[in-house]
Formats: C-alpha cells, sequence, structure tokens
C-alpha cells in the first residue's frame, strides 16, 4: 500500500527543514507541490519526480496525490512553512476520508509564524492567535470578529495572507479594527519574503502598520500591550522582569 | 565580538532539528540550556562544551550566556521546540539590553502546537490561538479573560502548560469557560512527550477533556465548531469543501 506524507518545508530551502523531512523525501518516489514551492528544493533531490501545480489547484493536486498513493506509490506533498498551518494537511485528510487504509503523516516545519518572529526579534514570547486575511474561503465577518475579540484580549495577532491585489485595503481595516482595543503606538513589524532573496524586515507602530505597503508573501506580527522595541528588535515578554532581577 | 543564537531544537533530538540549527550548534562555542534538552543532543555535538542549568533558572542561563558572548565566544541556547514561542528568545534579550554590540540571532524550531497539530491529524488549518496555561508569570484572570474570548470568536485553542502538581484543575477550569460557548462535543486532542518515548495521543470531546489526566509536558487543542474526525484524525477544516468538489 502507498503511503501520504504531507512534508512542511519551512521558510526556504533544503537549509530551513527538518532532517526528518529531509529523510521522508529522500524516502519518497514523488514530490509533488505548487510551482513556487517545488522550484525551492527541486536541486537537491534532483533523482526523485516532481508534479507541479499551480495556485488554487489545491483540491486537484490531493486528488493525485491520493491517485498515486492508491497506485502503491510513497507520495510527499509539499507545503511553505508548516503543512498544517493554513497548509495542505487538512485538504488531503478530506480528499482521502473514503480511503482509511492509505495511511497518511504529516511532518511538520517551521510555520512562517516562527520564522518571521525570528527575524523581529522575540514577539510571539506570550499569547498569541493566528488570522489569515484571505476571505476567498472564510466571511469578511468572521474575520473581522476574530480580529476584534483578539485584541480585546491582549493577544499578539499574527496575520497570514495580509495582502492581495484584491484585498489591498485588507490589512488596513484589520489595523484600525485593533486600534479601538490597543494604543496607535503598539510595536508592529512585517517580514517579506522571510528566509528568501529580497527579505525585508520592519519594525514600527500599529498606527504605521496601517498604510505598510505589503504583499501576500508577507507575515505581519501586531504587538500586545506590552511588547517593546529592544536595540531594534521587537520583543513582547513573557513576565519574568516583574518576578526577578533581569 | 562574541554571538549569541537562540536555537529552538523542535520536538525531540536532532532529527527534529533544521539543518540551519544544526550548522550553528556545530559551529558554536559552547551549549547552554535546560538539562532535559541539553541531554537530548549531548551525543550529538560530543566535542562542544556544555552548560546545564536546573528549571526556574531561565534568567540565570541568560546571564551565563551574555558573559561568554562578551568574553568572545559563540554561544547557543538551546530550546525545545521553537525559541521564540513562550520560549527564551524573549529573556535573552532583555538580559542583554544594555549590550547592543552583542549580537544576537534566533534559530526557529517546529513549536509544540505545530508537532501536536501533526501527529493529531490537521487541527491547526484555519485560525488558532496559543494560551499557556501557567500562571507563574500571568495572572489567572488574564488568562481566563484570553480564553473566553478565544472561545466567543471559534479560534482552534492550542493551551501549552496545561497542568502540574499545584495546577492540575486549570485544564479542567478552561474547558469548562469554553463550553460556555462552544458544545461539549467539539473535537479536542492532546499528545504527550512529543517525539519522545511514551508519547501518548487521544483525540476526544470538549466534555472529556474536562477530566483528562495531562502533565506539564502535554500539547491540548480544542477544535473550533467545525473541527471533525476524519479516520480517528482530527481535522479542521479550511473551507475548501464548501467552494469545491473534494
Amino acid at each position: 500500500m502507498g503511503k501520504i506524507y504531507i512534508v512542511g518545508l519551512g521558510p526556504g530551502g533544503i537549509f530551513e527543514m527538518t532532517n526528518r523531512a529531509e529523510e521522508v523525501l529522500e524516502g519518497c518516489d514523488i514530490i509533488v507541490g505548487y510551482t513556487v514551492y517545488v522550484d525551492l528544493i527541486r536541486e537537491d533531490f534532483k533523482e526523485k519526480t516532481f508534479l507541479a501545480t499551480g495556485m488554487k489547484q489545491e483540491v486537484d493536486r490531493c486528488k493525485i496525490v491520493l491517485e498515486e498513493a492508491l497506485k502503491g506509490k510513497k507520495v510527499a506533498m509539499v507545503c511553505s512553512g508548516d503543512a498544517g498551518v493554513y497548509g495542505m494537511a487538512g485538504i488531503v485528510h478530506e480528499v482521502a476520508k473514503d480511503h482509511p487504509e492509505v495511511e497518511i503523516e504529516v511532518i511538520p516545519g517551521v510555520t512562517a509564524a516562527c520564522s518571521a518572529a525570528a527575524v523581529l526579534g522575540a514577539p510571539l514570547i506570550h499569547d498569541f492567535v493566528m488570522i489569515s486575511l484571505s476571505d476567498l474561503l472564510t466571511s469578511w465577518e468572521t474575520i473581522e470578529k476574530r480580529i476584534a475579540l483578539a485584541a480585546q484580549a491582549d493577544f499578539v495577532i499574527c496575520f497570514y495572507n495580509p495582502s492581495s491585489r484584491k484585498r489591498h485595503d485588507y490589512l488596513e481595516k484589520a489595523c484600525k479594527i485593533i486600534m479601538e482595543y490597543e494604543r496607535p503606538e503598539t510595536v508592529a513589524g512585517y517580514v517579506q519574503h522571510i528566509g528568501r532573496e529580497g527579505q525585508n524586515i520592519k519594525v514600527c507602530t500599529l498606527e504605521e502598520m496601517v498604510n505598510a505597503k505589503v504583499d501576500m508573501f508577507t507575515t505581519v506580527i501586531i504587538g500586545n500591550s506590552e511588547t517593546k522595541v529592544i536595540n531594534g528588535k521587537m520583543v513582547t515578554p513573557r513576565g519574568y522582569e516583574k518576578h526577578y532581577d533581569v
């Protein structure tokens, strides 16, 4: 019987991948993924068969993977970041639901929130939420409600998919909702093209983030009321400084 | 000048680490960390100098790291999971705040939420929050407020530090707060000792989670209103099934 692995690559190429992910890809017959991600690793696994599909073809990609696994192949579906965070791990399970005989294993990777946080400093040290600003599959009303409640709870907020051509003002709207609960000078930051060519980092305020020019390859983090800037880095305290001599 | 690296090891030993993390540890003079995590990698980096300190000695550990960096050493502080999620990345920046000449670099790893999600199936596919149930450094009032608002927003909720000897009923209290907003049959799950000896996985309901016997090495995930069980796995839909023929 074949097997499906859903593998998170982390932010970049093979250097950002776990040893386990690398071993799984080495052991597979076929590697399937979105063109951009497949291209990041093609050179490192030259002897493998690659199948690349375009954007918005997620369901078709899963059907290809299932078909190959049913033929007895070991197939890896690769995703950027972690396959379980807004990734393909969910839809693969849904497409394969009538085939319990096909084993599915998710191999985790470093998700964009964590790799963005690492280059910004340490913004996710305390309770945080992840919200995707894409309304392709979720209503904007649900997204707005979640942003408001997250801000009210003083969570650090990490936005995935903060913008696209059609949704150029979504980050602006989101920041304005947060400003109803948090101060305009709340520390914020973003990272574009994490770990890839053209990586761009900015630490600023919530108010400045309203007009930030970000694209769909950007991860945005809005601090909580205690987040501060230390030597240019964005740092959310865990609370040690209240109890220890730091 | 010395340099400080704060390195996330992921859930287990060297196999769960990224290639970048491995290279950084190879290039360091000293590796510092909590005894349990240092022991996970000691055998893989035999030629390195290790400095291990006990629990609740986080601030002291940072001061050792800073002192060695000021002497010109390359020092790695290792953490389980990701160093930026309830990890040491924050407190290192705080302890080193008066020494901007010491470079600090965070090397991200796979955080427990992602490794727990991977073995449970795909519970974090949609918007989620991370909440630590430890009230050592955060007031229980703040924690309760965040749980209630997160449940109201129908976020998937991931709990870190769900229990300890002194806080044996915290997960019970947390689940009861969520039940004010979500159905008792909401899908939930937990993983103990992820990626290590004695790994234990359970998929159950929110109501059953109230009485779950978990320890501080457990990661708990409570699904949102749409999370379902597919062939024994916990899966949160992204929304494809509403728009595509899955």
